[in-house]
């Protein structure tokens, strides 16, 4: 079904997988449109309840395939028509409803790093190394970067990267924030937290925290948020999950949450 | 005068202490609006200068109180006069115009983590453990965390944290930032702060202070806050408490500032 | 051509240097204008491609200078004429197209601390020790610190810093985030991170980042980092700098960018 990537369901865990091994994972304008489509079905089935994002071979991303020359970043479209084909990628992960990890081997390299931004959690294995090298190619930071990573790593981390386009390394990925976790294998420690959460947590729950955090990211005052929580917390108190969440705990057991997904409102819609 | 809480004044320092240790500290409805009003009463009177919020026995909070069964977070109200007991609190605690520090000992869960978000500083004993536990009981952050979660500490943490429900530990508390200590006895080290700060620096300049940084967190541009900064400093160079402030500077001794906060006008107003 | 501060360009690096040493750098009304027409200046040439403040001496800045009595910040203008001079000098900062490091000895204390703030890299000594004074002084938070502080080292850790006015020591500036680096030589270690910056990447991409990131704090949603970032895209990939970059990658050598800061159209006119 798709050729740049694989996509596969399991245990309701998403997995896409860059599958350019031979050239380091390199992105181009098809892994664009697959990594959207995949995002996509990953967003509307009911049968995912968290994806992973992560790649095979020994790096995870060199960056934009330049195989083809250095007008790779040019395009036919015009001023007003062009858009960054890794922002087209990082605007859908924005927009999933459901926890997004990123497990991450080896090297992560310009758009191979960007792309990671937009996920939740980013677990490194400890041979990555990253580097916003956008400075270095005569280029500028893409792929909603501009929002992203001053947010994440904080702006004095976020320059000192770009300005240099050095790369960096575990510790620091670690001391920035960049990395939730560095471990010795990064997609299986992706693995065991996507089942801690399916394991724990309400599926309607997790959907609603993820797009509140976002979007509160950019709200003016604290009551923004206390309208929608009220609004979620009215309506999630007369559904069968709060029951299941509460009968759990006093039974000291398992959730086993009856609602899914698409069981959830839009709280956000005018907001 | 309180049931749930106790509320006391001493050295300028208000303490409000949970007070249901029997029950670890669960939250209900008359603890809401006891809060609301100790959080009233020390903001307005100019005999406190500093609020720390504590709790009596050996857990801060151990959540809301669930005995009543599984409505408690139903209620009569309708979907639009509805607004949670938590975020009513939390605006409350934003609205104080002085330094409120937190000392927490012991479990911390559910509306018990989230109450400690919009106070400034957070003193954490060994023994403490926090929650964001609202996913694994079917319902979603609420008091306001979705404004204030991602700000204190960072975007991946907080998604985690809330993703998998889990219990987080000192060591986690202080490296994410959401402590600004972790020591044995949490309430003497915040006991000692507050005393540090009346020694030390202006009610006015507290108030101005804390009602400016929270403000500005929501500024379009650093201009905004160079325009209140100015309105402030042309104030305050023509009341007593500079010319005590470079005094006591000259006399290296404490100062002893005249002004109290109700002194100050309201910068804020139209802004 | 100055008298409070120093200003020399050589390997395309202006170095700003506060240069009152035996008044410990106090700042007074002239270094304001001093240094507003020094970071204009950086900002405008094509020699400059790094500007590094720093300063001569043992202590870094002491402060606002004093010694002509207690009514320093008070001053002839009116309320709505008045405005903060380190704020004015913060603006100047902000408004720079060129990577700001700030290299510090010794004592940044009061505007000597705020005035680093609206720098993008800041690198201490050993001997560091940074206070953000105004509460004992009676006064507030000025030089924009109240949009600065809380962004760079978070709400809690800002707060307390200044509702206690005390000392900050290299370890916590590092801990904070608000040290890149603590050294023993701040001076040397900005050289050569400036050296670094300049060998390896494009003057119109470091331009391009440092606006859209401090921009991008402010947007309300990653879409709007989308446009901005693609439409940099579509110009820089008809540049020479692109081509540079890319040539320069494949033949493993640093690059010769030949676009200068000047030749970067104002992507962030209408935004």
């Amino acid at each position: 079904m798709f050729n740049t990537i694989t996509y596969n369901v399991e245990e309701s865990i998403a997995t896409i997988s860059l599958n350019r091994p031979d050239a380091l994972n390199a992105f181009n304008e098809q892994m664009m449109h697959e990594l959207i489509q995949a995002y996509k079905e990953a967003d509307q089935s009911d049968a995912v309840r968290v994806v992973i994002l992560t790649a095979q071979g020994r790096a995870f991303c060199a960056g934009m395939d330049l195989s083809s020359g250095d007008d790779v970043f040019a395009s036919e479209e015009s001023l007003e028509e062009f858009r960054d084909t890794g922002g087209r990628v990082s605007l859908e992960v924005y927009k999933v409803k459901k926890p997004v990890i990123a497990a991450v081997n080896g090297a992560a390299v310009g758009i191979g790093a960007t792309m990671l931004l937009p996920t939740d959690i980013r677990i490194f294995s400890e041979t990555s190394k990253v580097g916003f090298v956008f400075g270095k190619r005569g280029i500028g930071p893409e792929a909603t970067s501009g929002y992203f990573l001053p947010r994440l790593v904080g702006m004095s981390k976020a320059l000192e990267w770009v300005y240099t386009g050095r790369m960096i390394y575990p510790e620091e990925l670690l001391s920035s924030g960049l990395a939730n976790y560095v471990v010795e294998d990064a997609y299986e420690k992706a693995h065991s937290l996507a089942k801690e959460i399916i394991e724990n947590t309400s599926p309607v729950s997790n959907s609603f925290t993820r797009q509140l955090f976002y979007k509160m990211w950019e709200a003016d005052h604290p009551e923004d948020s206390h309208l929608i929580e009220s609004k979620f917390l009215y309506w999630a108190s007369r559904e069968k999950d709060v029951k299941e969440g509460i009968a759990s705990f006093k039974e000291k057991r398992h959730p086993n949450f009856p609602l899914t997904t698409s069981d959830l409102p839009d709280f956000f819609k005018e907001s």
